[in-house]
């Protein structure tokens, strides 16, 4: 074989699909961040969770789960490996007895990355992450739009008191000036909630809300091409909570909400973020021990192959 | 907090969703039916089922899923603790061993509830409940319309010999004087049959099959329009058994059968029944054992939520 | 009870369904082909699989699931037990040491069951079984169109350098001159690829692909109705891999991909193909170990009484 | 091969261990008990339980489990399978709506067994089973001598005021004249009770209770001996209830108690079994939807096996 | 049934084991501790644990699994119920994001318990939670004796820097003058370490270590003879972490270590703690996440109601 | 921290447990055997299996369960990583459709491994890759003593007529004389037989065997002293079948086999083996299909542990 000039996954003929060390689609492990175009981070983070915890777990899960994705994408063909440098950068080392010092410790192991011109796609680890990575991106990049797929607007005040929990990540992000809060989508809102004014808040900001009911049974690629309309050519940040998906398709979350988008939406949403300048993605709340056959973590580690697919520079064949 | 009017249940500010003694919904546990305008009922019986078992367990798995659930639905604007006085009442205290003793004890338990006016959210157990409880409901507001969504009709008239059993509610329920049988609607029926007179029964007792079939890739916001036309303002009973939904969503079950209705559909069909002159609703046969991490339960409760928000009285916002 | 002309499947008011021994759909079983239409055959292969294995045990949990299947299909009438002779073969006694050995073990196996004219339903296994089951059934009908519902093509060439394994049997059965290639149909295909150049082999063979995207919140009635009209009066095979339905509905299985059919869809397609000229089928890559509680297994029996009810000798009522 | 003089288990040369009917062993099924030294039968009876259901499916996934067991014990050189005609029954079409009625069921199927003089080895179903068995042992053999190895005494008069349920069997068997009350040893017993005067209805009788606190740590050897004096050419039921095994080797069941005996303990009970006048046997309480892999069902599988190599003519080599 | 003065469990004749409000033992729920001799209290925290967590839903599923217990303990022949007025407090509402404040919260839920005279017996959540209590304890009887069963001695200084965490809570204590540090008894310590001068600082303090090694196959009986000589009078807290058991006897639990206690050692110690002057106990560690059928839950219920067993006024019959 | 001369594994104080690439220990990968003193290799076969599959996964998942083990032995005080040099080698690119030529594909990865003077500890995989291994062992240090803890002898001629599969390697390692057959220990031997020749071959050879029931309640530090002696200075070989314990330690398994050896006594045997001069040690036929929750997994993960510990040349503190 002919040397590559980028980082390939390690193919079913070099290696048995159930070997091999359990990187990110068994793509090399990296030690720093430089020289790559975009690349893998681990947080194993769950007690910002409310419910039911476990999502620390979440990345390790992922990967393991991904040993069966393959190179190029048969729908778009898109082709991720012929044009950019990819990477696994292992895990955030975060302290799970802090969340305060979680913040940091995530903020600080994402500068470097971030000033090095990567675009970080995220496996959590519950969605208190998002915070600190919207922290370092726009410290960067200044305001992002952001499309938000989840459940749960996660724009809270406080939970039990407490301003850093998995339900708070966007309000203390608004807060923090990292949000263009005009290009702001959170696709697949339901539930029930403890207050009616609980999407006031997101209201008031400018954020967009497309409830899970306003999707079932529809084709999002309508909606996806008014939003890249109305982002433009903005840097766009995507946080996609694995709960926005129904537990039909993803049981293994910790606050799942029945109703939910199907699997071929999610594709389409991200499908749809072709185009879009895409700064940064994640993907959370997988919890490992409601998932044991790893249904929930195949579909995230799916969805983080089809995010790689749409980062700006990826060639499509 | 000023004083409540009425009970709410116990929100996650009070005590983490993890904690506290599980009734439905966190709710207070009451002795009594007095004062209250609904309430939650557990039976825990399963020995009317026929394939596989376990739906005993069925009310305290929805219970304990059924601690995620807030008062609001963010959906419909449904505000039911607002508006009326709701309670666990506790579980039935069924006979296992013995059937038609059961059908007994369960009469006598609805009895002083229906006398005081409260609609009875009841939580199976097999589908063997429903018979009793229209007996008792019946016997205050005479035959009932019935909206009943289900993979089976349940019209037979012996299982293995026996006239009272999972499978032979309705049949039960139509000899008994308890049903409009003009005014029954079936939703979601499918799967193999041993006779292809299985439905003819209930079709010249006048009931309304809609087949899954014929659900299949719609809304079934029209079908409720139209249903809630023919049934006008009657007293109405609604019937749901898990297995009317596909196993996708809903595997915890003992008579599950592929193809069935989808949970958007399901909320459909419920909170379609909003308007109806509802007195009394039941969600059955959750079978926890194959429904170990509660995903089933969980939409259960959900469920048993929607249609506390459909009763009469609920105020929306 | 008078005397049947033709075997029935064990009836619950002869037998419990949680009991009796677990042939498929409890119908005798049979040691030889001799006057039967049609049987079911089990193949407990799972060497030929590449990410995870335990498709051996496909057979024996389709079985056991599979008592709770009545004899008459309510949705299409169709009566099989009415119509023609079926009981259960057993199973193929396959090496799973030495794959080439058990090419030759399967076909050694169907061609007296093909010469005798009977019409095998076949549960895998994985779908190495197909390639040995068309050299049998063209060996008798000469080269056949195929209606192959899958996640994959399963047309390479070599899988780790072997040329008999579970993603090549479609191209082994095109150079043994068992198909006619202009009238293959794969639907359902998606995922990642390890090459764009996956499926030009097929394309170039004739093969017509509906991907899975094609079909997303489609119904499927009028494509059959294309492929009916594209088959015309060809004898044809059906394959299913489980993995062609999504794995919300069909997690059990070794290879599994997301955003695949729905089972609406799944019964849309056996549906479809009443009216064709059917000489066998099968359904194969049932992996218990991954489907604890037997939903998937649940499908796949309920996939091979469909399968069973549309084969050209059936009645309707 | 040469012809064979008695029935014997399907070698795995012969059909792989994934493959072939799932009859117990995989020995033939035979629709008499005529010309039958010994059989399996099994009861798919879960409505005598009182916590957990679930034992009705006990036969199949126990028959299911078995296929892994070969013809020849091992430990003992027994050659069950050399010195008598053995072979599976099926199932005893029992009522689980009913169960008065399924008593006479059960003694109705046993009795063409017992006068043929074929020794049946039972395979539950919950513990109700032993009630009938016994009436249908004794009134050919006479009352029998018992060894009993269970978590429960199983000797209350009522259940939620029923005489017949899992709990009740040899107070009703006692009340029928089936057993020699002063050869009565029940081996395991534990766990907390509802009134310390639990046990002395049995003690009354002439019951030895073996509680498990005086096995812990101990070899049984020596107390199987001393029961073998006591009871001498007396004939002898053995009736094994899978929660007298500690939880750890056997969590499948409805009961369960923790501080029970070990497989090794359990093992030596039925091996000093060797050389009593067994007359019938029973394994029960097995509930595979806790038992998802099959460990407890297995186990009972084994313990089966182990209580035909000590039948009266088996040939020890 | 004549007026009792002690609540009781709901008995099974009153209401099926499936079926009440699930407290633990099916006792009443009291909202003071006033008037009680002993008390049962869940606390649903894991944010304190290292590697897998979910502890925070132990206390739901020990409830859940303790309705099976029922009043007296035919081993002992202890009556708790017939002594001592025992309810059911339910939980504290933990702060999950902060465990600083954890400590202080727990601390303040249980002085009042203390002050009243009442002897609390903790449902765990993870091990952080008896240094809170620990703390409310001394402070009302001076510094304590301790027997502790555990895998891990507990005695960290810091766990990725922090100090209140489930590796530190007996390091802490010490430092806060809450043990009797020559009267503290750790049993059944093992598996590897970060430094073999882990044990160091506990041997320094005067702790006494039971290794589990030096237990392997043998009876606890004279070593807790031993134990009760050395306490004497004093005080004493027994502190239960289930990862002290074997995984083969309790797998749910988030750090477990091979070559535990067996259960029958277990119960030796508990049953060993009789005539001591407990002033409370606890059982920590059971994580449901990994105990889907409920096991461990139920062994730690089980052990829980032994607790009851030996407090100072319980009642022998 | 000053430079280590030896790799260590993950600390949780730079990596909490969670987290971090999942490696065996979480010690670094390498590439190549230059300069170590002993190595981990992954062996992702399943193949060679006869009942149950799924040991390809065996490797994955005994190194994500091991992130858990700390560097030193607490009960042995052995300090493997502060003397010698260890790592991670990865897995073998086995390949599952041709066991022959897998065969020839581990014994090449394994020489110069061999070569390098490394010792090796494999982590399967079936059994069958203990005959490869042995061969490239052998070819350097001659024919090898073994001790060869499993349920089964593992020297079957032929399986299903093949010479390669998991039964057959001892029987091929005598062959091709990998083994100095008068110091081969077989321990744990048990379960039901084809034949009761079946251990003759092995007798005849020379092999001990140890049957379980010998070692039943039984310390195993005596019958290691003596095994220790009749080894003498010999270079040795481990090979250890995770079935060789008890399923209610090891449930997950293809082959299990009750009554076997408790975990205490697996640890005798293995920290027995010090002193010995041990040359490779493997730990077989996890198949974490079985163990969804790990306790396999992570018990083979501790065992592989013990056996680094008592390498010649670890240092004990």
């Amino acid at each position: 074989m002919m040397a590559q000039p980028y980082n390939r996954p390690l193919s079913a003929v070099e290696m048995p699909r159930a070997g091999g060390i359990s990187t990110m689609m068994r793509l090399p492990f990296a030690a720093s961040p430089e020289g790559l175009g975009a690349c893998f981070i681990g947080i194993p983070l769950d007690t910002g969770t409310s419910n039911r915890s476990g999502t620390r777990l979440g990345p390790r899960q992922i990967r393991a789960e991904s040993v069966m994705i393959r190179p190029y994408n048969s729908a778009t063909r898109a082709a991720p490996f012929d044009s950019i440098q990819v990477a696994d950068l292992g895990d955030v080392a975060v302290n799970n007895y802090n969340l305060p010092a979680t913040v940091d410790i995530i903020e600080a192991f994402y500068r470097p990355v971030v000033d090095e011109g990567v675009v970080p796609i995220s496996l959590g680890g519950d969605h208190t992450i998002s915070y600190p990575i919207l922290k370092a991106l726009s410290r960067k990049h200044g305001p992002l739009a952001m499309i938000h797929v989840d459940a749960h607007a996660d724009v809270a005040d406080r939970m039990f008191g407490e301003p850093i929990a998995h339900g708070t990540p966007f309000r203390r992000a608004v807060e923090g000036g990292c949000l263009q809060t005009d290009a702001v989508f959170q696709i697949g809102l339901r539930g029930s909630a403890n207050t009616l004014e609980d999407y006031d808040w997101a209201h008031k900001q400018g954020f967009t809300a497309i409830r899970a009911e306003q999707c079932w049974g529809q084709s999002l690629v309508g909606l996806m091409e008014g939003i890249r309309q109305r982002i433009g050519d903005r840097k766009v940040y995507l946080s996609f909570d694995i709960d926005g998906i129904d537990p039909a398709f993803a049981p293994g979350t910790g606050t799942p909400e029945i109703g939910g988008l199907t699997v071929p939406q999610a594709l389409e949403i991200i499908r749809g973020c072709r185009g879009l300048n895409l700064v940064g993605a994640d993907i959370v709340e997988v919890s490992p021990p409601y998932d044991p056959f790893g249904t929930t973590a195949y579909t995230a580690a799916n969805l983080a192959f089809e995010m790689l697919c749409v980062l700006p520079k990826v060639a499509y064949l």
